[in-house]
């Protein structure tokens, strides 16, 4: 194999799959990445076997071929080489020599035999999702992504369609059992059998969408084959393994009868709770609200520093009520919403609290209180 | 006590003495800060016992007094009040309460009269230093410190007065054994016994130093008292215990016959040396360096991952040699100096090699080499 590239878009291809090359190097191919020219093609390829990601770039093909080589290194020698013409070529043994300007390096590799197959993509039944709105959509749900791995089938976000007042929606949902995110937007096209069902993405497979939406602009395609998703934008496919289990009925977790409802400025209410969780404890993170007839005062106490409070307005009539809850939880929350007002929905000292957008129903985030 | 600031000033005076404060708890009043309040000025002290920083502001204040609180809570606390105007005041059992906007505050804090003494400075025999030129000497050598806290004589920069063709010169030198920093500038002004036989500043005050020439323009007082360095600016103190031992004499390990002269472009060398240490192994960053006329080749090899070599066209006629050198070491010097072009003096395979810029004589490093 040879071929020539610019630097730039060596670089760049290369950059793109460093977030998933295997970290944990159990099997030494899977941090390797398989380079492979021909057609005056260069793709590169990199699977963990739960989420790979194959991109395709115009070079200049000399003799086709394919090697795999150490991700990390590879990517370190190309991103520090001159901005000159760089000759890629494999020798005997899947030895690798590049050159560039007056420098030169030979790189052991590994056969391309032993990289894992990724799969054939075929055309048909991709749906189309914006960039923008999908790229909100993991933000608004994947701060509560649980991260214990023994409970799997949360260690990811739950997608599925539904059609509600004759719309098609798809909703993304995240728990971690202390708090819930859901998200959903109206979509067009075809729905697949799979999102009907619901899906569960991984949560890496998530991250690496995310960074997908954030690269450039463009639509992405959604399709699904052989308990995989697939995902597709200009010349990169990402193909991410389903969670296989069910995710739990979110919405029975979702209060139907929470009817003290407090509308309050986020900025305020965020600043307020950033300041009183300095002296809640490192550990539980604890503040309580006391609701009152046109105030919330929030509080929080540690026996070795000391306690603070602070009132805020609100437009609230209605019985008094007080409720602690994790700091950190309802800070995650105001920090992804943008609205300048936000609606907290309470009903006793015991029921979870749910937080959305005042005048937007295309979010909500349940949380559970902490015991007084 | 009972003092009114503003939230930018007492933000940015906590924030001075962070680096300051005593990270290992061993002592619980270290990791407080002092607050004063008399004649309508604020007083800020932190101390580690090593290094102290004391510094002023004037404020409104309502009643004089004086507390300690946690200097991180505190600091974290002020940073995240809202733009009105802070209410700072004492209550009984060294209790401190602080009110600004709806936010209220009590913070349990620790009697004043438990905090070191921080030195009555006296204003006499102090020279002037250069803010910018102190900087870039603290720069050029504070990279060379010894990380070993067993070599505590080499836990910081040498500084000395010399007189060199009748020129006053203030020369910083800092190693940790395998490589040896110096830079000099000239120095005006009368020179105190201190600084002709030689002091050694502590690591710590030393990138204390180095912060407070960052912050802000104007000039540097350095004065000594009590075996330690007294460094005034503004209205801030910084005082710092010497370290109480001899420093090796450095001028030994500086060769005198390395005849073979390289004149090399920094840049060049620079990125050169990158790309060779990717492929040097991780622990000993190895790389070689074989000189021949009219050009330099650049090499490392690494059992696990391949080979690299690179040449570089230098002004050079002379013997071949071939030496070998960490690449980290020749690396931290090209990144401090910003001249054009360096000079390599070598001589032997088993040599030190000095790296300089080429047209300048008050910066060298003396590299030792690696055993071939």
């Amino acid at each position: 194999m040879e071929f020539r590239v610019a630097k730039d878009t060596f670089t760049k291809a290369l950059q793109k799959i460093q977030g998933i090359v295997e970290k944990r190097n159990t099997m030494p191919i899977l941090s390797n990445t398989l380079i492979e020219a021909h057609n005056d093609t260069l793709y590169i390829t990199a699977t963990d076997l739960e989420v790979g990601m194959k991109s395709s770039y115009p070079v200049n093909v000399i003799k086709e071929g394919k090697i795999t080589v150490s991700a990390k290194k590879i990517y370190e020698i190309i991103k520090e080489l001159s901005d000159e013409e760089i000759v890629f070529s494999t020798k005997e043994n899947d030895w690798v020599e590049i050159h560039c300007g007056k420098a030169h390096f030979n790189i052991v590799g590994l056969s391309p035999d032993e990289f894992p197959y990724f799969p054939k993509i075929n055309d048909n039944s991709f749906i189309t999702l914006n960039n923008q709105i999908l790229s909100e959509m993991i933000e608004k749900t994947s701060y509560a992504i649980c991260n214990d791995e023994t409970k799997f089938n949360l260690n990811g976000i739950f997608i599925k369609a539904t059609t509600e007042n004759e719309r098609n929606v798809l909703r993304m949902v995240a728990t971690d059992g202390h708090r819930l995110s859901v998200t959903e937007k109206e979509l067009s096209g075809n729905i697949s059998n799979e999102l009907n069902k619901g899906v569960i993405f991984p949560k890496k497979g998530i991250f690496e969408l995310k960074k997908m939406t954030e690269e450039e602009i463009g639509d992405i395609m959604l399709g699904f084959m052989d308990n995989s998703a697939v995902i597709k934008k200009g010349n990169t496919v990402i193909v991410m393994r389903l969670i296989d289990g069910e995710f739990p009925d979110y919405t029975k977790v979702i209060p139907t009868n929470n009817d003290k409802i407090i509308k309050i400025l986020r900025e305020s209410l965020l600043h307020s709770l950033r300041r009183m969780a300095i002296l809640s404890s490192e550990k539980f993170k604890g503040i309580k609200l006391d609701v009152r007839n046109g105030s919330v005062e929030i509080s929080s106490s540690n026996p070795e520093l000391g306690d603070a409070r602070e009132e805020l307005e609100v437009d609230y009539q209605g019985e008094p009520l007080s409720v602690r809850f994790n700091a950190r939880y309802l800070i995650d929350v105001l920090t992804i919403l943008k609205e300048d007002e936000v609606e907290l929905n309470l009903r006793d000292e015991l029921s979870p609290i749910i937080m959305k957008p005042a005048a937007k129903n295309d979010f909500m985030s349940v949380i559970m209180p902490m015991r007084l």
